[in-house]
């Protein structure tokens, strides 16, 4: 595909999307918004590809919002262009943010600076979070007369809790990678140089030593587990998901190369992880 | 509004909210209760108070329920007074902490002392807890022979996880702030004469540099979306939540004091936060 | 009852159940599945255990699943031994696991070693895990072409977070207790030799200083609230206990007892703690 604002590589089963439009901080537009959505799809649909990580160019992840004035947020001209949802104008966070809520592969970001509005809160679908030391994250809306978007409302309390979410949202501050190491909203800090590097070492952890389809079907399930009732619901889901996934070659495969103490080669589709959620509702199918 | 075991005070948008019954070292009766549900309704409707921060009278917060002998918790005789809820009396506990749940405006608990059966389970719909360093808290219910309340077993868990809720609910034990602290049931620990200034420090960051319309927004999203089934729920809120407020005067004024580098001057009224959860279902309305 | 891979001791209240396979490391088979389930049974009916406490023979807590070759995953050969949910065999993860999570007593894992796969999983449904210094823990599924079992998917996540759930998962790696207590797995990391005698401790905490019944109603409130829509469905489930307990003799006891500033006797028996969650769905009863 060729993209304007986000780019692409692929190497040995990790790939790297990288936010860029250093020239503008990286900050986020409705073309990018849509660059994102596309490049999620075309990373779930290539088979080569078995682990995302999402990075800024230049040394900012990404600032936020491309303000373009005092109208920014005023969606009555941009409706049309950004779909509907409920008989209103879609969020243009939710629709770069939301697709990594349903990839079939682990997401990592790789937070090389600033993530601040959007720029924080399109990880939160994401897997795993990892920041440089000067990397600064944000809630701004507040801020900005706005409120949280790309479905943080939902992500950001069940990534760090409800009460440091509501500290965060509520005074709208600019805070740095140690008090998101302590509120848990990344898991890792590390020199700024080395961010990336620490990204794909473990995206390489992952695609060098588990199976591609076991990986898919155990996202799916723990991300559609967040919203079930009760574990009985797990444990119809996993059941249904063993008895297909233990009767196929991974699964051999995982525990003969177990027991022979040697490296496995799993070969699996990932095609085999057909469980439900998550899925876009119907009116965004 | 008169009352005999709350008292309250307004300054420049931070409400402080006192449960002021000293000489029992503000423990919880019926009367705390009503009093505590009339104070949220009423700093709730008051368009003047942007934050709230509740704390006690003396060196305590709140030693828990006014224990007036073996029949403290015996509801046979309190029925009518408490009302129903699902054809029994409803708990006092719930009665005074609920509508903080609703409240439009952030709440932080000051807790200055000891916070002891409903004196630490009425914090948890509180946003933010901030503890003195002799702060004691206890979840106590199981060596009275009770359960938690106000609502508690469904605000603990999602506070502190469940594994850390299960530990201080099991054993009932009374526990000082440092284990608070490690069990994130408190974000920050500070010398016991500075807890109401730090609540205050942290009221004030909301009070001056954000919009009343927004974080009360975010308030019911955030919340609210503890209990949706899934991001695209919130993808739906946030959408009409944006649409609505992205052309309001505070969106405008936010971005152009961003861009301007100067402090905004929020203006819109709190009515336009017209989400729906949290409310109390029919039957408590 | 005599089981052969498990067995189990009771005193004073506090029953230890082991895992005694020890010349296997432990590992799980599908006979232990069904004697866990009877062991998890056979306790929550007797009487005189107050609390559980789980933990292994030897030096390792579980290895895993006993990998008999590489058909060990393969269920069309098991279909009927473990009985079907949702038109599927169940899987023996959750057979031997699912009976703590409904338990009425609270039951704290002791993880003197090893607890890897299933050896890790089964712990979750348990309230409180003590992991020893040289404990290691693995949800290795991945590594093995399968996905996380025992309803795993949807305890842990709850546990420790999603983010931590999935890099987890999706590495399938092998860490040590630091890691875990990092995480949140376990909530305290001590001397190999005190494991047993921590969790002892613990569960002489409740067993001398509560209610058994406010102990068994508190857990079915807090695990089943997990998945309430609401904190007024909570307000709900609690005044119901309230006025069931709070009439009852253990409540008239613990005030009692307080205001005499003497040790609680608790006699109420279990049987009051009548609430629905948790409980197996109908096809599983």
């Amino acid at each position: 595909m060729s993209w304007t604002q986000v780019s692409c590589t692929v190497e040995d089963g990790v790939a790297v999307l990288t936010l860029d439009r250093p020239e503008r901080r990286n900050a986020y537009t409705t073309v990018m918004a849509r660059e994102l959505a596309e490049a999620a799809a075309a990373l779930d649909a290539d088979d080569a590809v078995r682990v995302v990580v999402v990075t800024g160019a230049g040394n900012t992840f990404c600032v936020g919002a491309d303000l373009a004035g005092a109208g920014t947020f005023d969606r009555s001209a941009q409706a049309d262009a950004a779909g509907t949802i409920g008989g209103v104008a879609r969020d243009w966070g939710g629709i770069g943010a939301l697709p990594f809520a349903t990839l079939r592969k682990p997401v990592i970001a790789a937070v090389n600076g600033a993530a601040v509005g959007i720029g924080a809160t399109m990880t939160l679908p994401m897997d795993i979070r990892i920041a440089g030391e000067s990397a600064k994250f944000g809630f701004v809306f507040a801020r900005r007369g706005i409120v949280p978007e790309a479905a943080s409302s939902w992500f950001l309390p069940r990534v760090v809790g409800i009460s440091q979410a509501m500290e965060w949202v509520a005074t709208g501050r600019v805070f740095d990678a140690a008090e998101a190491l302590r509120g848990r909203l990344v898991s890792r800090v590390v020199p700024d140089d080395q961010v990336l590097a620490t990204a794909l070492e473990l995206a390489r952890e992952i695609a060098d030593h588990t199976s591609g389809v076991a990986v898919a079907t155990s996202r799916q399930l723990l991300w559609s587990m967040l919203s079930a009732p009760s574990p009985w619901d797990a444990h119809r889901a996993e059941s249904r998901a063993l008895v297909e996934l233990g009767s196929g070659p991974d699964a051999a495969e995982g525990v003969a190369s177990f027991l022979e103490k040697r490296p496995a080669r799993f070969t699996a589709p990932l095609d085999g992880a057909g469980l439900g959620w998550p899925a876009p509702p119907d009116d965004l199918a």
